[in-house]
């Protein structure tokens, strides 16, 4: 990796200050639109600069995902954060979020840029940026695009912190492709997962620049918790399921579409993906993050192509990504959120989506966001994006919780993210449910001997007992849809 | 109306028989797909010869959308039903499915022809369908179209119902458009709500044609309710925040693209639109039904254009339609349901989303399909397709039912079809919600002082104080959560 001259990162007039100065450009009030997905290519010096100022903040924060710990951890820390949206993965903000010191909202992935164009959120003040170059209109993202164009077109102003410890070269992977307004708006032309239709640079108003910084720090990137053996079987089920659905499934006739949730568990399921035997096929992944489990199937030349919106890698991961930007520039195409989650596009090439949950219950309805439908975890991201226009909706999670005190499996959610109508197959480390055409009474029973723990199997059939009792389409006890365990 | 010559019904070497003969061409346990979308446009004679025919049968049954009463009701009385895919609004097959005894799983309406094409849903042995003509591998749908042209691409075998009580002219409103399987589907080139991207005609394998039947009877329409004062209010505050919204959502700046759900409520609201002051701005219909109320509109030049999937009308509404099919061809357009409910088109062209339910809850979920989370109402059809994807998602509804006795802004919706993320604002006959932006506890707030009736605010007021003991994001008492009435 050679050191890029400043010539290579700033280009034309531009006027360079320190974070302090850029964050003092910020009002105390105001919405701030930051780039960022998947813990990664986010703001750092000027986050940071606004969090050390001492100033009375209360401002509004919109990410296009989730964000390192100079935002949602430092600037929470300094309460200066009033409101938050639409995604976050640290514990100060989730903490503060549950406590209600900080008003949020999560909102899907793919529609945010539309959110902020359209007036659904607040239209931010400024957007700050992380950039590997900046010209007089226009930069180059880093890690991540998310949202990042739409906010950009839609903020007043602008800010952009070049991050010399970002390589120049990440622009050999981005595509970057601007919607029109609606109704003027064109279908996206994007056809192949491969498929370039933009350009590497975000543009801006050049009156709009008002501040660019320079950096040199890493993102703090996810860490990913080794694999549980409960989650090694998970991956084993899921892995003889996508095996045969790609033979059965005519959207998989010639070439197979996944994406892959994001976590740990989704980081485990694809590194188990070498494991799926797709007949020949090729396999490309299209997706909204991508994480090292990829990068192992991209290096064993198991994986033709992968498309996502953030380069979501450890540390680790990103270090042999930039070591060879050049040759996987040939396979990797990062994109705005608003292509990468698009439902078109997601609907086009037929994916077959693999998502996590906090629990599914006997009719097919998945918590993806609130334990106890009360306390944030994350946010719901791009998981419905995907499940709700994939050809086949796989939700992977462990039947159980708490080790093992508590079911994922469960009568009632408790919060509803995924609905009956957008969930096909479920996946524990007990087995498969296939849910696709079934009734509500047929999906319990299916998830019940083939997903839930046995050890909860029991208390299960007795709360569909009990609520066949009162009967209807869907049983329900709703005086002991919550409470199923001490019940009777 | 001209009597058309039997030449202009049917073209070619297609040989005719009776209903009875075509109904014992269908095996007793078959998967049957049949047309019809909006209680219009359904095959009439075959599902009757088959309720009539004394065979001991146990079909399944996949329409595009609701139809009439020689389907949902004889087959249904004649225990000829074992399953139903996705969506029925008729008493008996409504009993017969809370009952169990018709296993049914409601799907989203825009994904329903995909359903069958990718194996989700069961394989039609033989898709049923109603036409205006015929010929030996086309026909011409009467009153919708819905996802009859995948229907008939996926059936093995064709049972076509020529019905000369439906007009030939409707030919002048179809544009059938046929995606192709994914991963070679192509962007859906519709970029105006009254552009034509198809033929009039719906394809098929000339050797699957089985038999055509010559039919001669109205369809079973819908009939409306006469819209309550209650109605008339809500009817009312709708108007005055769409009259607002146009004005400052940045989608309507030239043109306001409107979508309003199918039933009693959707059809006394699409009435009132004459009320809406747009500001002299285009006034666009991009909906799956056509209703009187927005014949009316045409007639009266407030509309520009309105396309759909099916010409929903009262029989007087098909009267006054069918008397002058080729003026109102210059203005209304049928498509098929994967168009007319598409992800990508409805967010093209930022369309105004209204749909009813059954309750929504503090924090914005919506309950369209299970009074009480078990018993189904007809099925969730497209108000997903079009809230999810909707520029401006509203939420119309009484904020009372059972002549008062029962608040439909509840604690936590029994059953969630449309979830928190995908609800813009919602109206009562009390007031407009405007939830844009907004974490759940203050959805909670602003859904108890605008929208709640009056005679509930208390005891919302009080489950909230209860919740927020509990703390968390959203907050709730899920011992209460069902029964928050007589808590305390």
């Amino acid at each position: 990796m050679t050191v890029p001259s400043d010539a290579d990162r700033i280009a034309g007039d531009v006027r360079v200050v320190t974070a302090a100065a850029a964050a003092d450009s910020i009002a105390e009030d105001a919405a701030v639109a930051v780039s960022g997905f998947g813990s990664v290519g986010y703001p750092k010096a000027v986050p940071q600069a606004l969090a050390a100022s001492g100033r009375d903040l209360s401002l509004t924060i919109i990410s296009g995902g989730s964000v390192g710990d100079e935002i949602d951890t430092e600037l929470v820390e300094a309460g200066a954060i009033a409101r938050r949206y639409p995604f976050q993965t640290r514990a100060a903000s989730r903490a503060a979020i549950n406590e209600d010191s900080i008003a949020f909202h999560d909102r899907h992935i793919a529609g945010l840029g539309d959110d902020v164009a359209f007036g659904t959120l607040p239209t931010p003040d400024v957007a700050v940026v992380e950039a590997v170059s900046v010209g007089e209109d226009w930069f180059v993202p880093s890690t991540s695009i998310g949202q990042t164009p739409s906010f950009v077109r839609n903020a007043d102003r602008l800010v952009v912190e070049v991050n010399d410890a970002q390589p120049l070269d990440l622009r050999r992977l981005h595509d970057v492709y601007l919607p029109a307004m609606p109704p003027h708006r064109e279908p996206i032309p994007l056809r192949r997962a491969d498929e370039r239709i933009g350009t590497p640079r975000i543009p801006f108003d050049a009156d709009a620049l008002t501040a660019v910084v320079r950096t040199d720090t890493r993102d703090a990137t996810y860490t990913f918790r080794e694999p549980t053996p409960e989650v090694r079987d998970l991956a084993a089920n899921l892995g003889a399921f996508l095996s045969d659905e790609v033979r059965r499934n005519p959207v998989c006739e010639d070439v197979v579409h996944l994406q892959f949730g994001v976590g740990s568990i989704g980081n485990a399921l694809m590194g188990e993906l070498e494991s799926i035997d797709v007949g020949g096929r090729d396999l490309v992944y299209y997706g909204e993050v991508i994480q090292d489990g990829l990068l192992n199937m991209l290096d064993a030349g198991l994986l033709s192509s992968a498309s996502a919106t953030s380069l979501a890698l450890t540390v680790e991961g990103q270090d042999r990504l930039f070591a060879d930007l050049n040759a996987y520039a040939d396979q990797v195409v990062v994109r705005p959120a608003n292509v990468s989650n698009a439902p078109s596009i997601i609907r086009r090439l037929g994916v077959l989506a693999v998502n996590s949950a906090v629990e599914v219950d006997l009719y097919g309805h998945v918590n993806a966001t609130h334990v106890r439908g009360t306390n944030v975890v994350n946010g719901i991201g791009g998981s419905s994006d995907f499940s709700r226009h994939a050809a086949v909706s796989v939700i992977a999670l462990p039947s159980t919780a708490a080790g093992g005190d508590v079911s994922r499996i469960v009568p009632m959610a408790t919060h509803v993210d995924l609905t009956e109508h957008d969930v096909s197959v479920v996946v524990t480390e007990q087995g498969v449910a296939d849910l696709r055409g079934l009734a509500p009474r047929e999906r319990a029973a299916e998830l019940i001997t083939e997903c839930a723990h046995p050890s909860f199997r029991e208390d299960l059939r007795a709360y569909v007992e009990r609520a066949e009792r009162t009967g209807g389409h869907i049983p329900h006890d709703l005086e002991t849809a919550f409470d199923w365990r001490s019940a009777e």
